[in-house]
């Protein structure tokens, strides 16, 4: 504990004391925090670490930061169709910077708010820039999204578009001469991931399996296949790639973002072809393009990657080989 | 994440996945647990980092690290009364040494195994050791043991001996010639505490409030003081004192030790006086010393001393006043 640390709570992290839910009976100041779950629902936890340098880059932003550990928290609620509910943030510090804790804690708490959660706990240490989340939500009994649902036939959708984050974070290692509209973009992708929330729970009854892009595309995906026990086709023409990404990286880049690389936070579903029409009613109206991609098959735990019709050679780790036969 | 990330939770951290657990719908493996809470019971949440140099000792053996981060964690719990039942970890290594991983998740699921828990959640990350734990206990409907529910009359009791981990840690830090068998007593309290979970469960209707000694016992007893608002006359001579201790160290040392050092990791509870026979009724059989050493007063948020019934000048936040005093 450092040594005024009570301090630091007391002044930056107590905003969420005076937000009211019924369900949270004791909050910061007690031993633990205490909590109620409503009738028929389910507790979903998740746990969360951002370290700098590993998972971010020295000197990024506090207020980005405070946005991020909540929004890549949220994509795993998202993943489970879950309903947002708290947060517990262990925050581990280098010093005590207070314009560093005001603006980190300004945009914690104003992304917790927009998704109407509450800080319930949590501590703050010395140490190496590190902040690990655990954040819980509810779902109604026998509605999540699991990872092992998946059946042969079924259709493989994305939300949003790929690469665009892994795009942001290759400008800001790079650095560009000049920052475009459109290369800011791609920054904003990286630095502001939108976790899909109002997705997960809009799925709850029509997708079979669903899992958040944080490490890549083939790479999630590939986890729906092993615990479902089964492979997926994938049509490559078929990824949704943004315009902004695709006018300023060569193909090559933009399929490696797109495939193997991390962050979008995007959700991968799964669903029974009989659910199309319920799957458009269910989330047309959020405005956010979503895309079938391929369709789960009985390929023992891997991918049949396919490129306009033609089955193709494509390593799911890389890109190189696929560039060699198709560019 | 690191690159084998999923070997190491394969190999070390799946023994969970074996063990029972009906309100556990989904443990490791998705992108959230899911855990059901019984009917009538509220979950109590808590969390907390343990970090190399500022928590622990550099070097400090992984067992003892494994069996600390659990600890420490049930000891919120057990200040609350809660019962043990889920935990998440989140394990930051500078590197893969997979005879660390062993030992430390060896001893891990030993202590989890010995309070019937169950690991549910977590992950791993490169970057300087430090540990984040979040414990999960139920408590039944309005039986939570806070620290705002103290009144004056209460009497104030501790649960075991104090001071016992301070010097532990002093020995060490400071590494004498020769360990006895004694020193290695109190090195043991400090690597090994205690947590009181039993008693936290079975003072539920007993105790007014209480708090675990985590910062030591001045520092903790302060915030049951000032949550309740209300103060505490203190019998300084009352404390329990392990012979050990008072053997080992000077009075000066080891009452710094007992009243202004922590992780002791013992319960400060307060029960109203018309409590008293239940109270041994509850907890006697579990074989643990525990003394009355002060009591509530109307003193605002302040601590009378007192030293064989001699109303003492005691520095609540150092010893050297009362020393020159009273020695």
């Amino acid at each position: 504990m450092i040594l005024d640390e009570f301090e630091i709570i007391k002044k930056y992290f107590s905003k969420t004391l005076k937000k009211f839910d019924e369900n949270v009976i004791q909050d910061i100041g007690d031993d633990c925090a205490l909590v109620k779950i409503p009738k028929n629902h389910v507790l979903a936890i998740s746990t969360d670490t951002l370290t700098e340098k590993i998972h971010f880059l020295k000197d990024m932003h506090p207020s980005d930061l405070g946005y991020k550990i909540v929004a890549v928290n949220l994509s795993d609620l998202a993943a489970m169709g879950a309903k947002p509910k708290w947060i517990t943030i262990s925050l581990t510090l280098p010093k005590i910077n207070a314009l560093w804790i005001k603006h980190f804690s300004e945009c914690l708490f104003k992304t917790l708010d927009s998704y109407n959660m509450k800080l319930i706990g949590g501590n703050t240490t010395r140490g190496p820039l590190s902040i690990t989340a655990s954040i819980y939500g509810i779902i109604p009994k026998n509605q999540a999204l699991l990872r092992n649902k998946a059946k042969i036939g079924d259709l493989i959708y994305v939300t949003g578009t790929l690469g665009d984050s892994a795009a942001g974070l290759f400008l800001l290692k790079n650095k560009p001469k000049t920052m475009t509209k459109s290369l800011n973009y791609l920054v904003k992708k990286h630095l502001r991931p939108i976790p899909r929330i109002m997705h997960g729970q809009l799925l709850r009854n029509i997708a079979s399996s669903a899992i958040d892009i944080s490490d890549g595309l083939f790479s999630d995906l590939q986890k729906i296949l092993n615990f479902s026990q089964c492979g997926a086709n994938i049509n490559l023409n078929k990824l949704p790639i943004s315009n902004v990404l695709k006018e300023n990286f060569s193909k090559k880049k933009w399929l490696k973002f797109a495939t193997n690389s991390g962050e979008d936070y995007e959700l991968c579903f799964t669903i029974p072809k009989k659910n199309i029409s319920n799957l458009k009613n269910a989330i047309n109206h959020l405005g956010i393009q979503y895309n079938c991609i391929g369709e789960i098959d009985h390929i023992k735990n891997g991918y049949n990657i396919f490129y306009r019709g033609k089955n193709i050679n494509f390593s799911c780790k890389g890109y190189n080989h696929f560039l060699k036969n198709n560019e």
